[in-house]
């Protein structure tokens, strides 16, 4: 098996980190430039990743996304904004209005560009043996958080993401639904979803019969990644 | 420089693809069960992935898509369906109404999800030496294409992408952004943005005066990632 398939099949979420390890610039750097050269809508580029480093900051964030201890605890905290303030300048420069921003069409570009360049940077960082965890939470207090940020008109922050050295052992590898409940062949087949489905639900009765530490964790912090 | 990283840096996106070629079966699962395993909002994984092998659903697609040739040219061309009929299936199971279909946070996180599938997919892709191109015009005409591929309600096909064999060479890396330009420190920085698009505008404008052809092309069609 190829070694970044091996990683990715890995993949677990990452909670707890060793707090007295920063990873360097310029690893941080080589991850964002793999976020940045990932595909875009258009090639609209329509994010911002903000780096969240001082400590006061991480802790509002903290604050407003459920009291999530990782937030504070990991290396890196990135704060992924939706930016089409970038695009609004940009047309200004040439004498043009945007006009995306009046559609749900700009949410859902938005939203997607902001996955692959999440997602790149996720299998990047894992690839060199860190861990990671999205936070969706951040958009809990949207309006506190972007005052917080800072953010000008026309962004929206959408996900947050945690990098940093894994303290103690890696959670297993949560099961998903069955690949033959992920992938379909031509159309939909609302049967195959539903058998899947339901072999689903017995695995992870298995599963959290084995991990009811995790359950009553997930439970209280509300995610589940 | 490890070998991802050295891949995700070289991403391009592919439209030429080696008609003659098809991708084993066997390394299209490997390929997404990479992105069935990465994250998903609290687990939700409220997605499904339609692998159109049909040649005559293909060519409708394309047809819906602005007649992009790659769709039909491409070994394995797919459809990312954001798809809250799983959840609705699991919570009618267990006697709960599923409600977050009633708010744009249903678009916000089966959109960042289906992002993070596609990241993954691209960048394992890639990292096998293959093609890749994101479809964002299957959102051109969704009705018609819910009905071709018989979806049910609460989903929507929110992204295409078009896996291949390269015909000829590989396009050049395209410019971004500047790596100052998209990730901030702490907060958000209107100035730096601003000076960085600028920047990229200079970088673009002897790009295109390089690649007239490419841009015709990215004109025809309407997309350029």
């Amino acid at each position: 098996m190829e070694p970044i398939v091996k990683s990715v099949l890995e993949h677990a979420s990452v909670r707890n980190y060793d707090t007295s390890k920063k990873i360097p610039r310029e690893q941080i750097e080589t991850m964002i430039n793999c976020a940045r050269v990932s595909p875009t809508s258009m090639n609209g580029q329509t994010l911002t990743i903000i780096n969240i480093q001082n400590p006061n900051i991480r802790k509002r964030i903290s604050e407003l996304a459920f009291n999530q201890q990782h937030i504070i605890d990991c290396s890196d905290f990135f704060v992924f904004v939706m930016d089409f303030n970038k695009s609004n300048i940009a047309l200004k420069k040439h004498g043009k209005t945007m006009k995306i921003q009046e559609s749900v069409e700009s949410i859902l570009v938005g939203s997607v560009d902001i996955g692959i360049a999440l997602g790149t940077a996720i299998v990047v960082a894992e690839s060199m043996g860190l861990g990671t965890v999205p936070i969706g939470a951040v958009r809990n207090a949207p309006t506190e958080l972007a005052e917080v940020l800072e953010l000008p008109q026309n962004t929206f922050p959408i996900v947050g993401l945690c990098i940093g050295y894994i303290k103690g052992d890696k959670n297993p590898v949560k099961p998903k639904i069955p690949l033959d409940g992920y992938m379909l062949y031509d159309k939909y087949d609302s049967v195959t979803i539903e058998k899947n489905i339901h072999k689903y639900d017995k695995i992870m009765e298995k599963y959290f019969a084995n991990r009811t530490e995790l359950v009553a964790t997930e439970k209280k912090i509300g995610v589940g990644q």
